[in-house]
C-alpha cells in the first residue's frame, strides 16, 4: 500500500468532520507524543503488554504521524529511509555492533 | 514505497548492528515515547518549530514505530486503516464536526 | 524544606532571566512532559540508569512541575495528599492489593 | 509542610496495597512520562486547560515523582535547588535574558 491511498482516507475522515482547524503542527506533535504515552501504558507495570493493545495505541501514534507528515508534505517511508542514512554515520558498524551506547559516548 | 521495502532497509541496518537483542517491545515503546517527546521540544517555547528539524525527529519516531509494527507482524498503512474504521464510529460525523470535544464527552 | 523558600528562588531565577512570559500553563505541560521523557531515556535499552543522572533529570521535571504549580497558586505536597485521598477511594485495600490492574478492571 | 509527612503518606499508602513491587525505579520513570502526557492533553487542541484537571494531573505527575525521589533516598526541593544552581551557570543573565534559546545555542 502506497501513502498516497492512506493520506487520501485520513483527508476524507478530517474534511467530514471539518477537523482540519485542530490540526496545527503543534496540536500534532502534542498529540504524537499523548497516543505514544498511552502506548508506553501497555508496559507500565510489566515487559510484556497486550498484543492487540499494542497494535491498537501503534495505529492511533502511527495516525497522527501521517497527518503530521501529510502536512508537511513528506512521504513517511522516504523520511525514515532519508533519516536511516544519517544515522548510519552516526553509528558506524565497527564501533556500534552489540553496543547500545548513545552516539556521542561510542 | 510498500512497506516491504522500507522493513527490509530498516532490518539490514539493525542486524549489521547486532540490534535485534536491544528492541524488545518495551524498549521500542520507550523510544518512540522518547522521540515523539523530542519532536515537541520543537515546540516547546513557541507554536511554529523549525520543518527541518520537525521532519527530522518525526523521521526518528517513525523509526521506532516501524520497528515495533515490524516486530508485530503489522503493515503500519493497514493498521492505521483498521483504526480509523472504528474512530469513524466513535466520532460520528454528525455530532463530532467542527468540536475538538473527546468521543466520551461528545 | 517548605515549598516557600524553593518558589522563591524559582521565582528569582525566572525574574531575572525575564523567562515569566514564556511559561504560559501550555508551555510548562509541553516542557514536563519533555523532561519526563529525557528522565525515561535513563532507562531506554536496560531496567537501571545512573543514579546521578537519574537524580539530575527528576530534578528537571519537578524544577517545570513546581513553576506549573506556583503559577496555578497551588502548593505542590498538599495538592499530591488531596489527590491520594480520591486515589485511596479508587484502590481500596481488599481489591487492590499486591495488583497492578487498573481501577477501572479491578 | 515538609518532605517527611508526604513520604510517609505515601509510603503507607504503598505498603497498605503492597504495591513497592512494581514500583522499580524503571517503572516509575515510565510512570511519570505518562502522566506527563495525560496533563498534557488538558492542553492538546486548545492553549487554555481546564484549571481542575490541570490541577489534578499535575498532582499524579508530582505523586511518581515523590515515589522515586523517596526510592533514590533524596529531598524533591533540595534536588530541585541544587539543579537551578547548575542551570544559573548554563544560562548566565547576561546572554539568556528574554530569550528562550537552548544553552548550546546562545
Amino acid at each position: 500500500m502506497s501513502s498516497v491511498a492512506v493520506f487520501e482516507e485520513l483527508r476524507a475522515f478530517v474534511r467530514e468532520r471539518d477537523w482540519a482547524q485542530f490540526h496545527t503542527t503543534e496540536n500534532l506533535a502534542k498529540s504524537i507524543a499523548i497516543e505514544a504515552a498511552e502506548l508506553l501504558e501497555c508496559f507500565q507495570w510489566n515487559a510484556d503488554g497486550d498484543p492487540a493493545d499494542i497494535r491498537d495505541e501503534l495505529a492511533d501514534v502511527l495516525t497522527y504521524c501521517l497527518l503530521l507528515a501529510d502536512k508537511l508534505g513528506v512521504d513517511p517511508y522516504e523520511i525514515v529511509l532519508s533519516k536511516l542514512a544519517k544515522t548510519r554515520q552516526k553509528y558506524p558498524v565497527e564501533r556500534a555492533k552489540g553496543r547500545s551506547t548513545k552516539y556521542d559516548a561510542l
